[in-house]
């Protein structure tokens, strides 16, 4: 019994490599198989809903979408199965996306139709920087996330701004444009106004009294103006941290205190007076 | 008597420190409620333009926002009457905002239509920021107010220039469109030049003939390089902020070798080691 | 005899300085006189294409333009007499202007329609930042003018570029999509191209074969990142400018050398060592 | 035959001097009169496509094509003839587009209708600056690739994380719009969201339903704030090589109180006021 336990031990820990691992060539290639699946997977739910091909090859799709899911499934259950801790990676972001990856294919047998929700399996694309692994691209990601979050709550201070002007906006139009030109209602104004600040202007509903084009115009403008404020407010995040590159470096840290950041030619660590050895 | 009027005066206290306090519990209580009320009578008002919703619910609409009215128009005597100079409030931007919240209910008993005049209680949103009192908000509000209003006399002498020139394009585009392809007047050129330059572009009205096209294509390119200009103005100026945060500072200087350009939280002087006294 | 031509340059005298001069309480009503008459012709020349207003009003219309270019026609010779050098003013920017305001109107006698090339009046708006002579905003519009200008070269080698890929892109289009979808020739390929690149997205030929909505998707997100780059271009320029102000300035200027670019509490002249006195 | 053969020598000296050369009159000669006929060239197989052009002097266009190309094979032929290693150029970018420049005319005799991809000439344009050899444009259009290439890493890893969105957001918009509404199909309904964030918003597909609407008006929010993070990239590094230009440099530091930053051309440092050393 103990001998089969150990054996058992033995197939965990080389499916937790495997599945986990992306180091040595086995767990990588994995991880290229389960990519490419995940592409593959995704392509055919895309093509499933284009009516031509569906209605020519639905049996075919239908096959290889559920290829598909009992691998995913297997892979789920060896995930639970291999790791110390079931329960954290099950609730954990990734746990509960490789869990929605295979459910909606097991709904469809009871709720036909739910099988579209395996779109969802799309979002296991984000773990490719993980699986990678490559360390610029890691960097070059972790610098557009720190940017981005260092910029957030201006840009939603910015936003809330921008809404409740676009509910007054969007009232004054309802009133002055009226039903006829599609204004129809209040909502549907704001609608309006969110398509024309963000300059995306679809046209399926556009001002046609004078009066009505005069302050669309005038709001162009304004969304001319404003659009430059998010903009602004992320590259400015960006310029900073480009700038601490070339200014100081990290280069020749101090070898007594740690510090890091000094000028590229400092002579002496700034935190301790310690002289710094390049 | 005087027993009573210092109740009063009791009572008057304790209704200012509700309505304008943000420190108390109680206080801090009023203003999400009335946050809340603010919030579900903006959305009430937007429903009710809605053909479907107001066809079924105007009644049940119609009494709700005779409610929140009701409550408006207490809580604004109730602010006129606990504050000290009244006459400053009233006459204060958000004094006129709390009457021209309550107004058009008023109004629509003789003039029907006029409560969707309502919506302006919208305005009453910006207040947000004093109300909840976050630090860290209130700072980004205002280096986002400061960034816009630096850069506010650039931008308007930018739009100058853009309006002459969409008075020029529009005229041209007129001429040599005509009325076939909905450029009826030079008004609706300009606004079409707008729409063009500021890539909306709804397509509402479009060039038809090959040289229109031809000069739409130009106008486009144009726009293409103009549309950075207000970015890069707002820009510049976040970045100025941003930057002044991050640069090394002058202020703490090495009183040994004269040194001036230290981080701010430097303790040595990264030339010659010495000790840095602020 | 004498004493007539006196008069005579006496009254050429107080014109010139009527009609060039900026600081006399009377040349400065002249001007906003004239700004005045300005924007009141571009609109009637406006109001005049607009069917509607032009149907009813448009002897009023025609009366009041010929009034006004009566004006601007005295405007006109009287600049040339009381200048000194007539020739030169004939000729320089504003001096063409001004002509070709008032030539449309006598042309119109001859060739009814062409009053409407009196639309070119409002380049004459351009003068204002001379007439009004305001500092502050003369300093922001030659901020404006050199950003612009130190980015036109980087721009047009960029645009350049771009209109390569349009030749391409637009021809690719048009064999993909064919006539069918709007895209009757290879110009039209293109213009739809820059419709799209330039984000403007009219909508008036948009491609319907699955291949073609593809290829549209691509040249989307190219133009995404490709838009970045004259805002990139011109940024630069501003944050160049801007941070110039922050980092050194002009105030302690050197009084032995007349050096004028010093860190902000700089001690001593970097140019001829003599010490700093704020 | 020797001498037979070295005029042969003298003649492909000659030939190559003219064909790469940009130095000599006769080389610079060429290199313009070949512009001149790939912009004559681009231009005529444009109108080619034109129906109205095409159906009056398809016979005219017709020959001029085959006279350029035949100039071009000769230039083709000629640049083979005279370089020493002959397969490298064959092989290298230019000598690809050479060839394919002339191709699509010999294809068209077997294939009518190839003659078409004679617009791949336009890619000879790229040539330009090589041939015009403006060291200032050589400059601007190097530091333009230096800026887009640094950012390059940047943006891809953005453009994948947008498009794994356009994959969800396509989806839920399918789902909720509906085929009725023209989202036909998942990918209809990314092609969607691609044309939507990017802002370019043709309108040929645009959400019918309120809450298809709702999510459009989020999807173009955040479009809003994601259009920044390329710019911003982008606008970092140009502002990254511009301010290298205008900060002081560390080089010239002070050789007896030690300060390091100065201006490029301090000859004083100012700090101390010694004199510093180069």
């Amino acid at each position: 019994m103990k001998n089969k336990k150990s054996q058992y031990e033995i197939f965990r820990e080389k499916v937790k490599i495997i599945l986990y691992g992306t180091n040595t060539i086995l767990g990588r290639m994995f991880d290229l198989v389960l990519l490419g699946l995940i592409l593959l997977s995704v392509l055919l739910i895309m093509l499933d809903t284009v009516q031509d091909i569906s209605s020519k090859y639905h049996y075919q799709l239908w096959i290889c979408e559920w290829v598909i899911t009992a691998f995913f499934t297997i892979e789920y259950v060896l995930r639970i199965i291999s790791i110390q801790k079931p329960v954290k990676y099950i609730f954990s972001f990734y746990g509960i996306i490789d869990l929605l990856a295979v459910l909606p294919m097991y709904l469809s047998i009871f709720f036909p139709g739910a099988s579209i929700l395996s779109i969802v399996r799309a979002l296991r694309f984000f773990r490719l920087f993980k699986i990678l692994h490559i360390p610029q691209i890691s960097h070059q990601s972790f610098q557009l996330k720190e940017a981005i979050e260092a910029s957030k709550e201006k840009i939603l201070v910015f936003i809330y701004f921008v809404l409740i002007s676009t509910v007054i906006i969007g009232s004054i139009m309802y009133l002055v444009e009226g039903k006829e030109s599609g204004f129809t209602s209040i909502p549907m104004g704001i609608y309006w106004t969110i398509v024309t600040l963000t300059t995306v202007g679809y046209g399926d509903i556009s001002p046609q009294t004078p009066l009505g084009q005069f302050i669309a115009a005038l709001v162009m403008i304004l969304g001319y103006g404003i659009i430059a404020v998010p903009t602004g407010i992320v590259t400015a995040e960006f310029a900073k941290k480009s700038l601490r590159d070339i200014t100081v470096s990290t280069k020749n840290s101090c070898q007594i205190c740690g510090s890091q950041l000094h000028f590229d030619n400092a002579k002496f660590c700034h935190e301790c007076g310690s002289e710094l050895h390049h």
